[in-house]
């Protein structure tokens, strides 16, 4: 794919797969809205004011009919937005369409290879002249790491004059990125601390970006504040939870069709992730084993029924894995070995590390069968055994399915835009530092509150005398801040 | 698509949507046979002894990939068959090309007309000289009913000299029927009196073409001896209950991504079918509501904390509504306009008329905007509330996703090997009337048993003093014939 | 305890453990009565017309409160009733209090030897001159047996004069029915042979009772006409399943406070019962096994996510184990020296023989240690390891809590009442022969429907058209006999 | 009762109901520990060097069996203790017996009244000359509050001269704190005063208790340390979510054998309590209903398929109504006096006053049958219609059953063991100031971890480089404070 920028009509840039689903892609993104409560809230409370009017905003998130949602609400609240996908097999190319379309610069596409990646990442963060981006919306952290890594550099190159050197890494992704930064040193040897100085602020939606954030602030490096919008408890709680609840298997049957009732199911972590998937798995009729790391999550595995191995006891008789960890080498080329023929292997947590791609597509004489896009049989070369990778080991609810449902996602996006709101509002205020915020609890509520309506439900109102005897305000928030739902 | 008939190099004849897949689909069967052990030991059972050795099967059964190892399996016991599916929506174009290519003369594409459809019908029972075939694996009872019809027609045009007349009905699919067979009287008129001469018998995959024999049966009408193998355990009580507990939430992610925890789902029938859909719904988070004309199944659903009311009751509030009942006139267009925006409307149990589709199409003004293949919205004209109708109102798992996974079909589809052999070993030893009957209770066990291995179980042995104590062999069959597991 | 029959003011008699609970036992009896609505129904319906009146009705099944109801629903219909418990452990003494002093002759205290069980088996069947009762309700089938055996041992003695000898079994129960029957030939040699003459028949509630039945109808051997209860819908889908599901986990909390949570619990058996049993102990959170002997149950059970196995693979690892499987030497001797210490071990689907209590028993040096009555640690003799055996292996549900609930007994006896009146109104038209009937299929679709109201269902109404398409009457039966639920 | 403190032959004080019980309390002792690995585990790794020597511990908690394993842990390590319940029905008089007999002062019996309670718990405070104990373990914080009462009268007392004077109150319970404080300060005016001196620390067990502390922290009233011991996660996300949904279904067995497949239940409150409650109802074939003020929790229940309306949109459907709120004035007479007949009203919350016990009580006219101790029909006088109360409006599953399964107390008590060694290790070092603390995590992964060996869990191990990428010790701890389990 050559890679160019097109533009629309009316000036605006893109690359995407292909424009003439743009019409699919609404049509979809019209079911989504009505699933969508939260984010339609947002647009009846805030469209009139356009908080946003003068706000960039660069959102490096799946490029799906949910996130479709999101952008048309930061658009609708006054925002000017440029996208791209955090990840290589999750964009809905009818949605980007549409969006290239009516709506928002998109870099995206389903399939795109790493330096098409990267490519992306950094037409998203291009505003032409001015710098970059006012905030960011950031899915795993590549965008914020981009920046962070090009300031680093430039700092670097303006001190010793020397420029970043792909090959003192071995890890092949990394090596794009300095490639990257090297070529936009010679260009603009100012470009990503221009774009630092811009910026107001980053939401990050997951785990591992948060991870990575968080990181950052403990050792001082991190350039501008963000607000781990994961931590909310109506993101981590529910789209981490019940997201994968629904997607897990959505992604299985439409890679494998494969029966989930009778098969012994290997999940790898029991956090939040891994409690949706063993549940899912669960209640399909698998007999569900989880791999743990931390005894606490092992212990309510265990009251749940479900029994708490290592990845060697069962390698041998389980027929579906599922890494959920958000940490890397879980499953091993080894692993795999031992596997039953046409056990299926695949990602929901994380990085394609928590595989061993790199072992499996370096095994001796292996043999890779491409059954359909993200459905692949390794043939290992001592027999005629194979297993199932999904999504290339990347994650598989987005690789082989559309994701997580709109509803969940309107919890976690509307989070997203109260905190986009927030950064912009208080972005000369001093209130936030180069630290990593939570939204406040009040917000947290308030976010299930706007989805308790499309399902039907009605609170119960605290009397006066009964928010004095637990000693909460009659209105919320109803909770300490330890507490864990 | 014009309707004639290609021949492979070896000259077989076919008609499929795309002989390209053949690749692909040779791919996905060769996944799907190590789903289905059932299969795969027939044909290292019987395969040696090529039993089937001389016999026409034709078969009238959703051309899906599974469908494909049941017929390869009769082909390497020895049988020649030709196939088309039973449903316009239900055929797997890679599948029908991989078997069309390799083994089987195949007339069967997704999306045909009704029209085509009963061509296809045609074109499966068409052996040329000699007359039809010897065995028909039936699937709703299609297959039997023209060769029933025709034979009822030229009887009456050898008595009468009246040709069927298409006038006669209103029923639009069966002026179709009455067309085919006035136009075959025309060249042949004794075409399908001769194939039932032929005919052996027929092996009945499903409950609605179970429910036709029987009636056959007791009007004293049946032309030849049926197996039914809907009602062996290892069907009705697997693929009926633990296939749709797999395919309905499959079909309904992959037609409209909804998700499907918080929903009110409205599910008509508490049968095997009802009672799979009413599971899967209700683990993967949905408030689910059955409606029941029988008292006991009702019961059931209440002891498993299902609410039991009526569709007038729950019409307005729910966001699902699936139909499993068997019968007709279920959802009507006026219970459709009380429904919700864009409330899901489908059907997994039977024929299209489940659903008041027709009242549907001819409601004034409608407006029927299609999302993508098989997901129409329905823009009532005095709103702009729509609902969303899956599959056309025909099956939605095989519509809109890929029917049962393999494992539970092989259950199925060993009965109709099993079925289909008995048929013809015993095909002039006068031991099948023109009857309808069920497998005997140890060649049920023996299904149920060449599926356990696949699976890691192990069965305990009675000792003879056990098997005395409760007066049954120690190698079974184990239960009383009324035994309802 | 003295056995001597005692006699209430009014001159009934009664032997039970404590007459002063009367009062407490009439509270729970009006208790259960809201909650056995088809019984209620019974009344209402049939009592004005006292069908029962002047017949004798003896009972032997479980003398609990939900028994009490079915006993005065019986006297309201005109009956006179007799009655003994068909478990040593199961009466509650309340309960027969409640009834001793109100309504009906009672013979039964929890804890009886096997003495006076039978003991009381006779009293019930001993109506004074003019011979026994007219129907039995009986359950395990021990009032009929008693009947054939004391009518085969007057045969034999009349034929040859050779009285029944307790020595030629070793059976220890056996040992006391022979004894009984020789004592009551000495004194009266036609006394059951009389019995016989009078009795119109017999509906028996429960599997092992059913299957000696089907036994002797086989060999020719009935002596009366017998109504099989159990194989109801009503009865044995309801019962057997949901029954257990409720009073497994009560037993076992009740008899040992166990958390059911974490740990493996081993069901042997996945019939009616098992399935009941392990679905409570699976959604208590424990990792359930299931042992079988029959595949199709085994792949049931698989496809519900639990594993299949042999005792011997689990026998160490299990911590509770649960025998339902209507047959013998399930668990032996050997099998519990393996188990952990304070495994649990437990039978809740037919005679204490599912267990080897009497292996147990005679292990040499083994100790027992009554925790509380019902629930005893058995420790080897070679370590300190101890097993926990509840209700010295007879039904546990019935033995550490109250047996099944009102809401489901009610389903169940109201079977009884149901087979009692068409017992009792055909006894002179010949249409009952000595064989095994079932009720027919309409009276068991109006248990279910008289169950409904309680529970705030609505059932669905068939339209004619609708009817005739399916082809069931409007108003039921609407399944064929062969259908499974 | 007469209030007299008794002795053992080894001078030990207590009041129980009856010694002769102490045989039956030791076996079912023995069976606990069986079950208590955690606790097992202290004596094992503390109880060699005794850390408690020299420490008084009082402790105001459920004084069953599970606790008697906790003191005796306690007593193992060293320590003296006195105990008393914190619940006037949740005593077991065998584990009193056993405990006083055998290792501690024990003050406690079932159904104390409140003047009885009140005496136990200061009797439990007493040791005699030198002041109070150096640690309390408490339990919804009355012998906090007793302290804290005290000594805020002596302070008046000083001052002013004035005593308290239990007609100020309206609340009946707190009148008796006021006169039994007035009493003591007429004997000693610095009773409480010295005590507090003494005091080192209280670990607090529960919702309630903690929240007082937390507000009497807020307050700066605070008098000593308090390890929060309920918001550890082993505790709340275990004991409250597991142990309840063990408890609550149990103790509504044992109180009214009621079966709970098709009833309507009604959870109020979906916290870990409600969550624990509304599981099992669900799992057990309840419809259930939640009813919540939190949006977060209300979508929570969505998304498990479970709907949130108020209490009067279902009062006069429910079958059964259970509290677990915290809160107080939850169900109101005029709620009751709505409900269905015979509807089965409980609290497994809090105190008594989540049920308008006090409203139900002085209902004019109304009846009150007591069907067995904890089982009260109360019956309106309009009407025949009664509702039932289980125990009096408290905790149900400590007054109708045995309260949590020692498994899941196991976990709670560790942390309890833990807590008050570092409050004793630390009781001169100025770690811990007035305020309230948690344990830090290391801490609570170690208690899950105790627990592991005991269901053969397998915990995977990470390697140095995992670690490393996840930014975490290898041993642990795991999780951020904020994660949420």
């Amino acid at each position: 794919m050559a890679l160019l920028v097109e533009k629309t009509s009316s000036g605006r840039e893109y690359k995407v797969k292909d424009m003439s689903q743009a019409d699919f892609g609404r049509l979809e993104i019209e079911l989504a809205e009505v699933e969508m409560p939260g984010l339609l809230s947002c647009r009846a409370e805030f469209g009139p004011s356009q908080p946003f009017k003068g706000a960039r905003i660069s959102g490096s998130l799946h490029m799906t009919i949910q996130t479709a949602v999101l952008i048309e609400t930061l658009t609708a609240l006054g925002a000017e937005v440029r996208w791209c996908s955090c990840n290589i097999f999750s964009t809905q190319d009818h949605a980007a369409a549409a969006i290239a379309r009516d709506s928002a610069a998109v870099f995206a596409w389903k399939g795109e290879t790493l330096q098409e990646y990267w490519w992306c990442t950094e037409r998203c963060l291009e505003w032409g002249a001015g710098g970059g981006p006012d905030l960011i919306v950031d899915d795993g952290g590549d965008a914020t790491l981009l920046i962070h890594e090009g300031v680093k550099a430039e700092e670097e190159y303006e001190k010793s004059g020397k420029l970043p050197d792909p090959a003192s890494t071995d890890n092949a992704e990394f090596q794009i990125v300095l490639g990257l930064i090297r070529d936009s040193i010679k260009v603009d040897p100012k470009k990503y601390s221009k774009m630092k100085e811009r910026l107001v602020g980053v939401s990050e939606e997951t785990t591992t970006g948060v991870k990575r954030l968080y990181q950052m602030q403990a050792s001082g490096t991190l350039l501008f504040p963000a607000i781990n919008v994961n931590d909310s408890v109506t993101k981590s709680k529910f789209d981490n939870l019940y997201g994968c609840r629904h997607s897990l298997p959505d992604g299985l049957m439409r890679a494998t069709d494969v029966m989930i009732a009778g098969k012994v199911a290997v999940v790898c972590g029991y956090g939040d992730v891994g409690k949706g998937c063993a549940a899912a798995l669960k209640s399909a009729g698998a007999r569900v084993v989880v791999t743990e790391i931390d005894p606490i999550c092992a212990l309510q595995a265990l009251m749940e029924g479900i029994p708490v191995l290592t990845l060697d006891d069962v390698v041998a008789e389980g027929d579906i894995f599922v890494t959920t960890t958000g940490n890397k080498d879980i499953i091993m080329v080894d692993h795999m070995r031992k596997m039953k023929n046409n056990a299926i292997v695949c990602n929901i947590g994380h990085f394609d590390n928590e595989i061993d791609m790199l072992g499996l597509e370096s095994y001796p004489d292996i043999r890779r069968v491409t059954i359909k896009p993200q459905t692949d049989r390794w043939v290992f070369p001592d027999s005629s055994k194979g297993i199932i990778i999904l999504a290339e080991g990347r994650l598989m609810n987005l690789g082989c399915a559309t994701g997580h449902p709109s509803f969940v996602m309107s919890c976690s996006f509307t989070n997203q835009v109260i905190a986009q709101l927030e950064l912009w509002k208080e972005r000369t205020s001093g209130k936030y530092e180069k630290k990593v915020y939570v939204l406040p609890k009040h917000l947290d509520e308030k976010v299930a509150a706007l989805h308790l309506g499309k399902l039907g439900a009605k609170l119960t109102k605290l009397t006066p005398a009964q928010a004095e005897y637990i000693n909460v305000p009659v209105e919320g928030p109803y909770k300490p801040l330890h507490y864990r739902y």
